[in-house]
């Protein structure tokens, strides 16, 4: 068989993959490009839904691929696609399935900016075993390029949702707690529970005081030197480490 | 006395500064460029040697700087010297002074990359009381913008040093640890000491074999989760967070 190659990046179709490095395109469609070996290996393994596989021309997959349709393009047209510096020869177009977790360990997050910061949270939740992700509408979007690269496949093994933080917060049922510089109880001080729920906030504003107002307990860690203020992933990583 | 405002991008001296934006420039002269109220105000604070404050011809000030001298530029001429999208109006051309620190606490960093790690890395080290910061030859330059930019400061309340790392380590007279997913002591199991020294290691390899030869303990942190490693700056929250 003469495999197909596309060689324009005009073609109708890579033109409409290409509207996907867009949050609107991605919202409408549910849709997201996911890019590198290692990305379109974890999407099959952790059962998302791949609608297709894109290839450079001479790409040669080290993983079967025989159940799904694969676009094969010319390396030019894939770098239109690719927000790789160098790309790495296949990507993919995804929708997210979450995937089944079990416990109940619950990271929130009220309005996280930094992608870098939310793929590094998102891989750190599944390090730690926080299989829920909640984000509030206003924090960056957990499909764009940079969130996914800086998770590195965590995306798949977690629950992510968005939607409007505070009722989640309300009514779980666990210990909820809020990161504050404000407030007096350290982290040492805080039992653990089988059933936990963190907030962490705006990468300048910190925790909303609406979602504080809703928390059982607020917690800051402890610094003793000239630092005034832990970077948002940081802090989610000691807590995230010492309620795992 | 009437203000002197640069209106040119080719003026000698924006030149030379604009030249700064390089890693060997900076090398060859010592200096490198600051960006924001914030860092100017905290490498004044510390006792940084600034050449020069550059600020947008109709800047306010909200700190005294009749100590220093001031160049004065258009919104145009700043925008070519600034790495930010939006130029906040104030820079300054600096040369580190590291500060006096107490303590023993040491952060080695073997080959870090990614200039955001970094910049989180010593902020977190800086929050954590690890006074001195060793970098390998290879590590990405502390003094490039996105790596001041992400420590927010913290740069100039540490010792920085960028040499061989592998003396530092061997002749350390303290406790020195280095972090392995091979290994089997969890972090729990390792003693606190005052005198302590962490070594972190590259994004894609880790520690060298060469350096974890070198260092008393190596170290592992427990991940229940699915993710098969950490960011190497939420590794190093845990650790400082956790031999603070």
């Amino acid at each position: 068989m003469v495999k197909e190659v596309i060689t324009s990046k005009d073609n109708t179709r890579i033109k409409n993959l290409r509207k996907l490095h867009k949050k609107k395109e991605r919202s409408k469609t549910g849709m997201f490009l996911i890019d590198g070996e290692h990305l379109v290996e974890e999407a099959m393994k952790f059962n998302q839904q791949i609608h297709y596989i894109i290839a450079e021309e001479n790409y040669t997959f080290s993983f079967d691929v025989s159940n799904f349709e694969v676009i094969y393009v010319t390396g030019p047209v894939l770098k239109t696609l690719s927000q790789l510096e160098i790309p790495q020869g296949v990507m993919a177009a995804v929708t997210y399935m979450p995937p089944e977790v079990s416990g109940n360990k619950v990271l929130v997050l009220d309005d996280v900016q930094d992608p870098g910061n939310l793929g590094t949270l998102i891989r750190t939740a599944d390090a730690f075993g926080f299989g829920r992700l909640v984000m509030s509408r206003e924090t960056v979007d957990p499909f764009s390029d940079k969130v996914l690269r800086s998770a590195q496949g965590s995306t798949f093994h977690i629950q992510l949702e968005v939607t409007d933080i505070h009722p989640v917060i309300e009514n779980f049922e666990g210990l909820s707690i809020g990161t504050s510089l404000k407030d007096e109880e350290y982290l040492e001080d805080i039992p653990q529970a089988d059933e936990m729920l963190v907030v962490l906030g705006n990468e300048g504003r910190g925790v909303s005081e609406s979602a504080l107002d809703n928390v059982d307990r607020t917690v800051k860690i402890h610094m003793p030197g000239d630092s005034e203020s832990l970077n948002v992933a940081i802090a989610g990583g000691i807590l995230m480490h010492h309620f795992k």
